[in-house]
């Protein structure tokens, strides 16, 4: 089975315990075992990856080449907004990247409206819940 | 079988025609039959509707009540970007909407990273070519 | 009698099915009619004329002096922000246009904060509902 | 009789003197004079207050319920464009104000299209010379 | 004969009525005329579209090769400020355009001085009122 | 006892009446009491003073020498976000001022989050309602 | 002899007091009886009006006429970069206004680059210290 | 006695030697125990946390219900002007954040006028010193 | 037979030499004697005047009327864009003056999209090489 | 006697022939005699320098000291708004530069209204044609 | 020798593999070695710490004193472009910083032309490859 | 030996008289002298060319080829930030360009913190005194 990453950045933790009104109130495990699921599913094996850490997330998607993931599908929370260090991460490895987001970014703050690591992605999913890494891994099935 | 309606506004039909680098070279007509195929896999009865009028879209997107249609994929091509009458039509109607495109938007140039649609639509999808619409259609499953 | 011209945008036709906590609860008809009553009260022969399309109101516009309109009554819906056709329509008559919207514009999102078109118009009245038209009726009164 | 109150800010006892290419050639107690008419064909007692002072503006409007006003039609001259602490002391009382122009302030200079009492009236009317204020006073018969 | 379409967009058919400070006292039909006299003159024969509709001008641009078109002089009007629609249809047909405009836009109004469309157009040329369509067809022939 | 000054600007004689979801619902005399009794417990004598005019409170700011006040606490209500005079009478005097207020004001909307006093100030206290005065007048102490 | 006003607006009493190495040590004073002198050289009866309250200064600029001032010298100090009322009374008169400042706006802070009432004045003299003031009254000879 | 935090971002351990015009010549240590006594004195057991990693300090805000903080003194540092990730890990928790600056950040360089986190903590106290951390103290006993 | 200027700005001499793919392989020369040849068939007597020197540029437009010139065809290189001084030189004379650009510049970067002396030129001719220069030499008949 | 320099930029050799609107009908010569002759007046030998081009105006501040020049009244014309190069060349000399126009810069275009040299020159003068010299070299008695 | 410090930020680890058009093929350990050795070279004992890691880097900074640095060259990758806690970092110790990119950063992305780091550092070296690291370590050797 | 250009724009002759705490105290002649041996120890011809003209500077450019300089530093002044002339200059040659500046632009006024001539060239080296010359020089021995 081909491998591929669920990279998560700031703060994805804690959806379940986090803004029930935009996240939702299913805990943030219940909703990973679901993506390993679909990743199966759609034969992947996915590894899951979180962290607070702009470094750590950085680290994992340089590593990327030697642990044979053949594509990501990455919801980098508010690091999306800003983290120019994980754009240029991204522009560094030569496998796909899907970028995803549980709530539909373009409907909420004006800074939410941009992605800086947009231009380094495949295609950008949000606004579905849970259900949008789902379309991301089925995307996905379509690059690698 | 609920009914959905696909919705393409100005230049989709141009697909397979126009700019291939960017949309493919798969005619729109080949892509229309498959997305009607993958609505009928996911127990939809699609109609697609194109238009090139703004008009004609905010029409069709009234008589969506009487027409019996309980979500819309909508494609609006480069009305997207300024068209907010087609949003506030959009608004007009209680039904959720799923904002499509076959390209990447936010990778491209700088007017296409902002729809004016998005603050009204449930969620968007981009960067996959036709695949845009079939994961479109199967989060509508999860909407209705 | 002489003859006005009551010209309604996108959307307008949706009164009193549209978005109720800003537009109110009363149908599109109710209310052409009482603008209708309205101008004959104010001695006016008024003729209604809706469209969601940006060139059937600036078709519409041109031919205001072959139908001996002698004032407009123009509530452009969304177009009022992007759309300098219409403005150009207007401005290539010589008859008062009395820009009118049942909402208060300048109170809502920020894209409603700009009229493309008030450059053109003899004034704006904005933020009474219905009775927005019944007051612009009454100020043409003044312009003709 | 209920009570409403015309608040004139600054420069609007120069009316009839100053720009009259704008403002017309009538004098500011000519037109005083018909807005207190006018308001009692309306059923309201009238008082009319204009000060180049804005903190007087303020108090006077710190005092409608004490002095039981209604209504407020509100013309702020320029104050409309930067005075938040108007803003602010309107948003101190529960009675509705109407925001008028004698000019079409949308029409003029860039700064004129601003108004930052806006959000905190029910609507505006810009454009009508003194007929504003009459068409004010009859849309507060439709808000008190 | 090579075919050329001369496509004039919103407000051009009031050419001669409208505006004549900018756009001269000539109608339409008789400027018509000499776009193809001229056209004839350089051994090309003149197709003119004119529509106040933008998904008309699409329309027409699609069917470019259908109708074996192998040039296009288009004056979109104020189009041309906002309609990206426009300029994606334009970018779907393989044959040049040239932007035209009567007046020089360059020296109105701060909206005028963008042009959506230019980036898809070989070139343009402004500000010489009928003579901007003969040199227009004039600069074809070096294109064609 | 030292003098220090509590300087009121525009509408905040209207607490406990205005926006009570803001400011909460205790009235201004019983806050004013309360500040007094904080300012004596630190050793201070606190003179109040309140107005809804700009040059009122200048003409207060150039006084404090002549009155002995060693210290301002500050709340200019709406001139905090326009008020240049105001910021230069502060830059006029030697005493250290402390820029104060009951909300947050940079968590409401856009033209609040500038001061254009706080470059003259010591610090600034937002957002705790009538423990900002107190707050304010602790500070005081250090800096005096 | 012909009379002319020197208005002065917020903190100008503070010369002399305020800001030092900006505005000089010379007191307000002094430098008014050098103003009245130079004034009475140029054969000019000179009013001074200094207020830190931008009513007072409306008040007395619509006064003018009714005094017999056929020229002002304005310093509004810091109303000159947002007082739009004072603007506006500036324009309600017809006679020459010249802008002063003692220190040159143009090298010191963002804000005080913009000077609101400078498109109704004559001219602008900024940054000789009291010297300013009297090359104005010079120059109102020739305006006069 | 109750719990709370206080967080400290980048550079805040080099108080004492880092830029003491700004940030004083007392060791970052020394403050810290006084922060502990003060919160002793309100009858609050604090916690100081300090890191330059952005994710430690959204590790240890996640960690607050864990640890039963019941409110957070939080002073990001840098952070404070781009961290979006710090502010939806604000979001994440139920607990009262105030936010605290050493220095007055509204009066130095521009980018230190605003604050990402602000919109999501109940106030803001900034300007003085080791004090603005005493105050916070202060005024998070009325929160709890 | 009448005089006119065809006068270029700085890097014009290097056509031929420079970015080829934009401006292409003819030497200027071989367009120079093209452009003298174009103005003969047209009647008219051409001087080309080249200069990478904004001053030459400036005193050669001056001299226009000693030396008999009716009319100017001016490409004024990257000067377009920043050099007022240009600018008002155009504006010094009373003759026309046609802009004329051998690339599109509103298809290149971003500064090129805007011309500081369009509006004090007649019309403006864009993108089509040496063509330009014959378009513009063509018009210029129709405004002497 | 003492030397001053007037420095005049591009186009102020064509005042009396240039837009006479702006800047009246008497020649450059008439003017410069007269300025010759007030700074005879007031004690200095006056040399005035003309330029249209940047570079010799460059060239000519750089002389000032091994001329004798103590002080400069410049009027830059266009560069004003745009030359970064001579605002550097004036604050390479250690003499005082007024800054003079003949119109009032600030009631004029937008482009206008900024001027680059003013940071680093006493003062600006700027509306009333030729006086504004004879203002500034009365001013710069006071600056010597 | 006197030691100094190579400071890299994130994904300058990834050099030789990641986006070669852009950084080389060179491999990061190669370049790294010859940093080392023209260190050397320059009587310079060189410490190289790369990290992805934004924290990392300044508590490596704050490091510097107890580690006997005495100069950094700091190539801070895309943190540059957003992290003022780096800047805050730089500003907190008292030795030269000397700030360095491979490619120049001025030619690529609109964002990366902005240095947030910049004021902080003695220069910048930008474009030259691993060059850059070479002359900077050149250039510290005047510093220190 | 080869030749290299080294070009100086304006100002620069000033170096050592001009603002010493930014350029210091050494003469322009001892440090042309000093860039001149360097270039000799790097094996170069270096010629120095100074101009205060645009438009000199333009030409020296052009004449690169036929006086075979294989390589330029450029240290343009001001025209740094706005000659787009000179920015076109450098692209119509084919050698490399390497910009150089004595401060560092990036850490002054915000109007040097763009360089519209960096797109062309191959690096930028600012902030190190005439050191940043001589590292050019070094540069450029990797470039040709």
């Amino acid at each position: 089975m081909k491998k591929i990453l669920i990279l998560l950045g700031p703060n994805l933790n804690m959806v379940g315990v986090r803004e029930k009104g935009i996240y939702g109130e299913e805990s943030a495990d219940s909703i990973q075992n679901q993506i390993i699921s679909c990743a199966e599913k759609n034969s992947f094996e996915a590894e899951i990856f979180q962290s607070n850490h702009e470094g750590d997330l950085i680290d994992k998607i340089h590593s990327a080449k030697d642990n044979n993931f053949c594509g990501v599908v990455i919801n980098a929370g508010a690091l999306t907004h800003y983290s120019y260090a994980l754009r240029d991460a991204i522009a560094c490895v030569k496998i796909p990247f899907i970028e995803v987001h549980m709530s539909n970014i373009h409907a909420r703050e004006e800074f939410r409206h941009t992605s800086v690591i947009a231009p380094v992605c495949a295609g950008q999913i949000a606004g579905f819940g849970k259900l949008s890494y789902f379309l991301a891994i089925n995307a996905l099935k379509d690059l690698i």
